[in-house]
């Protein structure tokens, strides 16, 4: 099936702006945005970044500007059903979550995120529309059962952990072990370990130049 | 199955200070407990809670007043092997999610937490022990290697969400309907939305004694 994978290529992660600066939220964003593709990319499935600026990376990519509901809604008319769409920053996503949620029957199928968000979802009915203001997990049971739709819930951490806060920068380095988790280490980033959950730490980096 | 429960009958969860006082947060944890308890009996394993102090619950209680690692590896010395340990605060487990943790094969089947904790996993290897200190679920892991356990990991959103801080408040109120929601709505927690994650608020309650 085609997969949407919805990116903000202009102000990514702006939740992270206390650990990292603009730049690096960007490059951060992208690192996240090429380990959720590759593991799409496994599953055999075909992504497609929808993304608000151009952006490069190895799959094939939409420009829309506009607010991320009605971009989503607008490609999903335009494709053939079923639909996947998997968000950006779902770091910890490997393709066999994915292949998971993908093989999981049901008219309309979510994957539940953090704080009630839609992390990842698929669309096999023609009149669902997504709506990811407000608590969308939520708001998309009300939208499967108003249109008819059979709804399916898909138990995964892994497609419920999106990487928004600082504190969940914890989960990429224990979680992931790709791309994200590199881009991390080598900005300096490590685990701590105190009492309760681990946090993060980040060390001086130096770029000497040579 | 022998399912142990550990709950801390004397500070339970004290991270919850900012929202809860000391007597709520007793009978919260108690709530949360008693939907733990619901959820293994419905799968027909059968739970012991073991417990800092006497608990006035369902299940048939062991209180063991020292830490918790030393409590649970006791335990599991003294019981005929599978062994499950399941968190009291997992308020968002189902009889259907801890089916799928006590049915996967493995020496060690583990449920990873928020933050790197070992929300649930389930004992068959004798030399197996339990580390809760630190990031345990990294912990665990190698605790299997040296000791030859073969060691699996289930991808669960219910297992891996455990109800520590205020915000997973929010998480309970979305996800469970049992026990602990209906405590957190008689207390007067509703969700908040705003940009990103929900969030919780709460509003004045009164008890008027009629």
């Amino acid at each position: 099936m085609h997969v949407l994978v919805p990116f903000d290529a202009r102000q990514p992660k702006s939740r992270l702006a206390d650990v990292l600066d603009d730049g690096e939220r960007q490059t951060f964003a992208r690192a996240m945005l090429a380990d959720v593709l590759d593991a799409i990319e496994e599953t055999g499935h075909e992504p497609t970044v929808l993304s608000t600026a151009q952006v490069d990376c190895r799959a094939s990519v939409t420009v829309d500007e506009r607010p991320l509901t009605t971009a989503v809604n607008d490609a999903l008319d335009e494709r053939a059903l079923p639909v996947g769409v998997v968000m950006s920053d779902l770091a910890l996503a490997t393709a066999d979550t994915l292949d998971a949620l993908f093989g999981t029957a049901g008219d309309v199928v979510i994957a539940p995120g953090l704080g009630g968000g839609t992390n990842a979802l698929v669309v096999r009915h023609a009149e669902f529309e997504v709506d990811y203001h407000g608590t969308s997990v939520r708001d998309h049971r009300e939208a499967a059962t108003a249109v008819g739709a059979n709804l399916q819930v898909v138990d995964s951490y892994r497609l419920g952990v999106d990487i928004d806060d600082p504190t969940d920068l914890v989960e990429v380095l224990l979680h992931n072990d790709r791309t994200a988790t590199t881009w991390l280490d080598d900005a300096g980033f490590r685990l701590e370990t105190r009492e309760g959950r681990a946090t993060i730490a980040r060390t001086g980096t130096e770029s000497d130049g040579t």
